[in-house]
This record gives C-alpha cells, structure tokens and sequence, in this order.
C-alpha cells in the first residue's frame, strides 16, 4: 500500500548502522501540509477506537502523539528510555538482535481502566511497543490499539503483537 | 509571574542528581485540559512572531512543538542531540557545568531565509538554546523567537540569549 505520505520518507542507508536501511521521516515533519496529512491521517485511523490518552514512544513518537492528543482533547503520557523519567516508575526489558533494551513509564502515568492508543513512527520488529503494552498493563489500563506512521513489515513485527489492534498509515 | 498551567508541574527533588529540584511537566501534558490550554497558551504567546517553520529541541520540545506547528500550520524541524539524526548534518558543542553537549541538525531542515521559532519546555543556562540559533542561523535561517513553557529565571539565561526575543508561559 503507497500513500501520499510515502513520498516525504526518504532513505538513509547505512543509518544507524551499515547495512540498515534508515526511513527517516524529517522531510513528512518539516512539510506544513505532509504533517498536518499525517495527523489528520492518525485521526482518520483511530476514529472508531476507545481512546482516553495516548501514550507516546520516545521520541519520534511524540512528533504525532502530541499532536493528536491535542487534536482529540485527550493527555499525553510519554514512554522512555531508562533513567530519562523523574520520579516513581515502572520499567520493562526486552531483548533486542544484539543485547537489551529498557523502556520506563511512570507509575501514575495510567490510571485503573484508562484506554490507552500507542503511538510511535515505526514498526519494526515490534519488541517495544510489546513492552510497552506490558507498561501500561501492569499499571491497570487497557491497550485499545496501536498505531504508527510506517510498518516493516518484512520484519514481521506484528506476528509479536498477535491479538492485538496494530494499525497504520504507510507499510513497507 | 503564576499561571495556572503552574499548578500542573510537578518538584521532583534530586533528580537527575542530588540537590537539583526537577520541574515534572508529565501532570501538565497528561491531563488533557491543561495541554490543550498551553498549546493555546503558546499561540498566543507568539501570535505576532513570524513564523515559517518551529524548531524543537530534543525531546520535550517536541511534545508542545510538534502540536504548535500543526495548529499554526507550519513545518517542524528537530534539533537533536548527537548522532541521532541521519544524514548530512552540522552540530554545535558547547560547555555545561561539568563537560560538554553536541546538539545536531540536518543540513536540510532550514532553508535560506527561513524564519524560525525555537521552542523547548525549559530555559535554564540557555546552553542548549543558543547553539540552536547558532545551528539556525549558520544554514542561513533567523531566529524570530524562543518560547518555553517555564523559565528558571534564577539561571540567567535569558543572559546568554540577550538580543533574543525569549518568551515563556511561566517564570520561577
């Protein structure tokens, strides 16, 4: 599936690292109309899902998740890499191809039955929006749906959020 | 100076180290009346600056940045600390108490004559806010104006920043 907004990703190659193929999504951000699209695409997508407030991943999550709370009159609760949260939180580790990684939220970020949508930029293998389910989980809210600008889907991320509402804008 | 977005952050005290009181913006951003109101707060706060495009400083400045840029109806641009971005880009190092940060942007992200709006959630030395100018303007942009959500005014950076149209929606 191509959309409009395909054309305002470009590709980095060997970006972070030799061999990867980085889609880098700056040019969609710094173009008024791509970025007002691509919100309106995000309302468009999570029209019909129960949402009480979005949790954003850091931090191209942020780039659409703070809009779209706004535009939806819902509170925005970031998700972060280890040690960037202040104070009380709860933290998940998953593993990665090479090595760990861990993902913080904090404590009083969800409330007991708050529907939560998951935003980020893109879908990869799925091990962080997983964890980040697990997040807000064990804090008593529900995971309504996730959504993100762009799914790999060659990586076949979400086999990994099996049972859950994975929807979004552009698939690669 | 007290508004009532004052009410909606949080003291964190030793945080990131011990001594320092962290000013929490997750209450602010989590409910969803308060971030509307400091979205709107910001438009208003720069309703006669000349805007083309909002740089946002990693990463909360992206959380108030990215939604001002959609309601304004302009492009976003990151300013990222380094080696986060991809591509061809230039950075700026500057000093901290103790030791030094590199703060990045891509070369592509401001164009010749652009008029730019810096935001970030807090302006504490101005380090960080003013090798953004120095970013903006070496690729030929202006800096039209600085806001923040808070102001440690205690800090001197508008100081640093003198010259500089500095704004902000709340002071301690």
């Amino acid at each position: 599936m191509r959309s409009i907004l395909d054309t305002y990703i470009r590709d980095i190659p060997d970006f972070p690292q030799p061999g990867i193929i980085f889609k880098d999504i700056t040019p969609l951000i710094e173009d008024s109309g791509a970025f007002r699209l691509a919100i309106t695409s995000f309302e468009t997508l999570v029209q019909d899902v129960r949402i009480d407030k979005i949790v954003g991943i850091e931090s191209r999550g942020f780039l659409f998740g703070a809009p779209l709370a706004d535009r939806l009159g819902v509170g925005f609760a970031m998700a972060r890499k280890k040690d960037k949260l202040p104070g009380d939180r709860i933290a998940v580790t998953y593993d990665l191809e090479y090595g760990t990684n861990t993902i913080e939220i904090q404590k009083d970020s969800i409330k007991e039955d708050e529907h939560v949508l998951i935003i980020d930029d893109v879908l990869a293998t799925g091990g962080t929006a997983n964890a980040v389910c697990s997040l807000i989980e064990q804090l008593g809210g529900k995971v309504s749906a996730m959504a993100f600008l762009m799914e790999l889907s060659f990586l076949d991320g979400r086999k990994r959020l099996a049972g859950r509402d994975v929807l979004r804008l552009i698939e690669y």
